[in-house]
């Protein structure tokens, strides 16, 4: 299991590329919002043909964001989200919209394994938590997917309950494996490897002090789209991978968790999923009809006890005004993230021996530099 | 298995109640709109206390129902939604407020085994078309809930794929079985058994000749909520049931799917969902805080061909003004199917010996006929 | 002017018809929440036929709600919303959606003066705040409408930016005066004469205590559909007012106004908004296709200061598990303040000599009772 | 008045600014859409102060945009909307929303004026059609606003009723005026002086052969967002112009319409309309907490006859498969129609002798060139 690995790959940050104006935070990663914990479960088995839904190769997992520590069934937190395109699934959002509020693990996947996430995480915590539907309330787990039916067997339905509870007892702070990993393993983005990115801000004290985290699963795109930090990256290595193009699908996908500590309510964090989209546009996506492009956003600020017994409670909220720097910082983050993602994964054979590339880091570092020296 | 009873228990109609202006259709089910198919699957075992989850009495049970005969997947049609009040799930929401389009069957379950039936409800169909992600695209599930715990061990979470595959094997046209069957096999309606319920209305030609149909499952309310066609039968029967009163719950919901051969698009459609809406209000509901009333709707007017070549197609629609009458009767046939579903069934005995009554049908038939009387 | 006469007509409540279980604070009107403010300008003239639009019976009029006090520009509250049917306007929704708050006073007047009246109500504000557009920021009123063209000449827009300041300038507490005053003067409901109602329910302090008052501007509907408290009032009238069924229109509207003291934040009002939409559908409305049935919700418990200079504030905010008892208020006090809408109105005689009913208040007083009886 | 001068000025496209993949229609303009037509009412006035609101510099005007020629309101047709920053107000939209569908002309102001407009736009069409609010159904007018109110007295409500009847008579076919025109007189964008510009796609055949036309007024961000094509431009730009800094307003709004003869449903344009705020952020808006970021989206190929009779009728839809290229020549369009505005634009001084300096056309132009070259 990678999952456990120490990140010592070079990101987008490591070629120069900068993205904002904004600092990011200790890991560049959505854990440096305090008390999210990210894990992964990676599986990757087989090669060769599908012959039968199931015995093709495994490249798939499931990626698990606890929002804050571990109790997040009891110690409830606000949330909120954005559908750019909503050709996909984030179960579970129905309630996020209605309550405003965040109350389980948030699991990403592909889009044939959502049902067993789903309940795996059920599972999960039902034993984590045994009043469950006996004397407490039931739940209904946030499982976001993307669709990676062009490395993997998904139809195969290859994640197991198994794979949810590793990804959720992984889960931890610090820095966050990235690429080819947890649910992100067999996804690609622009045509080239992608899958889990993540990136952080920290604005700086005039401006609130807050930390925000993006962690993305990417899977949308043709190669001719790709912007990095506005540099047209994907239209100048088209040429050199037409002979991939046969190989592109129209469909795709991107979910989106974003992570603050500012005391955001679930209002001003649908608000704040918003922007996110505005970083999957910036990365180049037109959210084509078949893309699911889902932003999923909560606070740690204030917590919502479970167990409340008052009818009054405080809440801190951010004013509104104070909002704009992360507006910025969450576009920022999300574009970073999606970039991350690509530099995070490395080359990948899938389902009858299609291979998907990595996306040509130390060149991208070269062309990208040659347009910032430019107009210096 | 229940599920292929004929129904011969009697209805709310046979008890004189009359809901609204328009005539029932044949069966005075969803099943009247041509090419809808209902199928139970219905597991009741054990009895006594949940001394560990899973060890306690099911309750519990899948209601599946083709849209449009059995091959919903490649013969899609249009969809839209409304939700009251979103404490609760319809996984697969999001597309279908995207595409305004429906392309897998729509089932219903208990809140925890919403994974698994999605999950159950993927197998089924990557059988069925075993190019669903290799050649064809992926597909998301329509799942609705309730929360059973009352009566149910449901953090056992007894519903496995077979049920799944049972229920959508078991649906057909002609009468549904109602009361507590199929999803609705543990549910509870204003502190009686509730359930499936299902009811129609054919249209009048000069009012388009249409039909739309409806199929809940109820679970909401609190007894002295109850209203039969504006009569405030709870109220009047309240303190006959005041010794059941501690064993209510705050909690509740309902799902609601329509049907309608009306040629509707995806926006007209999340505006019927919406009059749905207005026809659990006169049951009773308020759509609690910890609610979730969710309402989907379809029309099997057009269909779009997944495998549909062309650029341009062309569609029926009708015309907004001859919406009226559908709406109206929308309201008629979910409250009378609301109704269905608490005459359908009979008293239970779940968790810990837990008794949920049967509404006292005689009893309610004579009140609302005094009422009717009341003012010849 | 009939604004600033004292109400002492008789009310739903003085016929025996008493909505729910709550009790209406001191004048069961939406003033009981402290801070709101009614005032109405009511322009009746002229009688016959309209020959040129403009040369017609004019039957129309503003009513100004200020949500809290006369500083709302400055002292701003929590807002939300609901569109149970959007064919219709409430010019601001927009941002009170975006922000969740409210800014303006809310008027209400027919849809041809809805530019006038924001004129209006722009005039008003930057005369009291003569630096909005040059220190301070702009503002959008908050402007609600229905059709009265049936008894006035509509498209004659007699409406005056004079209007709208009488109606600003004569809101106060207490009572308000019903029916045909204000932007109700022309309205119609149920085939009967409509327009402003008002009622409110002062939650028991074991619920919280708190205030919740509605006022509607009704216009929707037609005779068979109207409900007394559930009673079928308009089927049993229907027959004795055939006569005048030619004259009815299809279309319709209404305009319902939520006020409580309840600390909701925007999200909370909006899901408010939605129970209001309830208790219209209790009354009977089927919210027509081409019906505009729109709501505002907002509380004064919180003030957002529009010259705060710190980033965070605090916020007093209802558990959720607290809104019960609110939706609940919501949904009685607007049945209520509809049926006084009804109440409060004599018969109307406008364009061509078209006569508008009054509800026959005696014989409904006398119905209503009869069904009470019946199963006592 | 400008509104009839030939539009001779070098535009983005003149400087080698090639947005997108897909080439503009004939006039590069929304008019390329066949049937929509643009006028504009200028009103500039006096210098210096404002002592007194109305006695200052005039800065502002009327924009309108017939969707399809001058008979709107009998022959509606499909429109949708999206808003990605609700800070700003486009009344009208609630029953756009609703009904999926256009009815009246599309005006573009001030905040502030809003109501005239609206006001006027009523009384222009209760003029043309008599019938309005007596045989047949009311309207209410689609107007949208930027804020102002930084070179133009926005409090003295400049716009009468006579612009409005200006602006809805001058619209014509063929080049439209750009830059401060109509309701973008006073506008600035990203510090430079923006307001009204416009573009068009004009699909392939193999894409559908379609046209895309967008229409912006730009009053939204500051100078280091600017971008062009990806090129950061604007922070390249920011130390020259740091002197005006201090100028700055840190509120702004966008204004987008979007016009198709592709034949699009209600709910397929509330989806394109996404797609022009991915054309917004692209330029560089991060959709700030003050900014009203509204997009309106209108397709003509499907006419909606208000006297139609039937109940049925036929629509020609686009399938969903073939909205791809529809959504990139919109983002295309957006990001080219908000840099036409800046470069269609002069220097502008307003009130208390502000200036706000035109976008540095010729230096823009280079730097993006040697950004081009960069890695040919």
């Amino acid at each position: 299991m990678p999952s456990t690995k120490k990140q010592t790959k070079k990101r987008a940050r490591d070629y120069g590329i900068n993205i904002g104006q904004y600092k990011p935070g200790r890991w560049n990663s959505i854990t440096d919002v305090k008390g999210v914990l990210v894990g992964h479960s990676t599986i990757i088995e087989g090669e060769g043909h599908v012959h039968k839904n199931g015995d093709g190769p495994v490249r798939t997992g499931v990626t698990a964001i606890w929002p804050f520590h571990h109790n997040i069934y009891d110690e409830r937190i606000c949330g909120g989200s954005f559908i750019l395109n909503g050709a996909g699934e984030m179960s579970g959002m129905i309630q996020v919209q209605e309550w405003g509020m965040i109350e389980t693990p948030i699991l990403l996947t592909n889009t044939l394994s959502v049902g067993t996430v789903s309940d795996g995480c059920v599972q999960y915590l039902t034993q984590k938590h045994p009043q469950i539907g006996r004397i407490h309330d039931v739940v209904i787990p946030l499982v976001g997917e993307c669709d990676d039916s062009w490395l993997n067997d998904i139809a195969g339905q290859h994640v197991q309950v198994e794979h949810v509870f590793e990804a959720l007892d992984a889960a931890k702070t610090g820095p966050v494996e990235e690429g080819s990993v947890g649910g992100g393993t067999g996804m690609t983005c622009c045509d080239f490897k992608g899958g889990i990115g993540t990136s952080s801000r920290k604005l700086p004290v005039e401006d609130g002090g807050y930390t925000v985290g993006v962690l993305v699963m990417s899977n949308f795109g043709e190669i001719e789209d790709l912007k990095v930090d506005g540099t047209p990256i994907g239209r100048l290595l088209a040429d050199k991978y037409e002979h991939i193009k046969k190989r592109r699908h129209t469909y795709g996908s991107i979910i989106v968790v974003v992570a603050t500590d500012a005391p955001m309510l679930g209002n001003q964090l649908n608000r704040l999923a918003k922007r996110a989209a505005l970083g999957i546009g910036r990365v180049g996506s037109y959210a084509a009809h078949g893309s699911g492009e889902i932003v999923l956003a909560f606070s740690t600020a204030n917590r919502l006890d479970r167990h409340e017994k008052k009818r009054l409670y405080k809440m801190d909220v951010l004013y509104d005004k104070g909002l704009n720097p992360i507006y910025k910082a969450t576009i920022e983050a999300t574009e970073e993230a999606i970039l991350n993602s690509l530099f995070g994964a490395e080359d990948m054979i899938g389902i009858s021996d299609r291979l998907c590339p990595a996306l040509p880091k130390e060149e991208v570092g070269v062309l990208y530099k040659k347009y910032q020296d430019a107009v210096k």
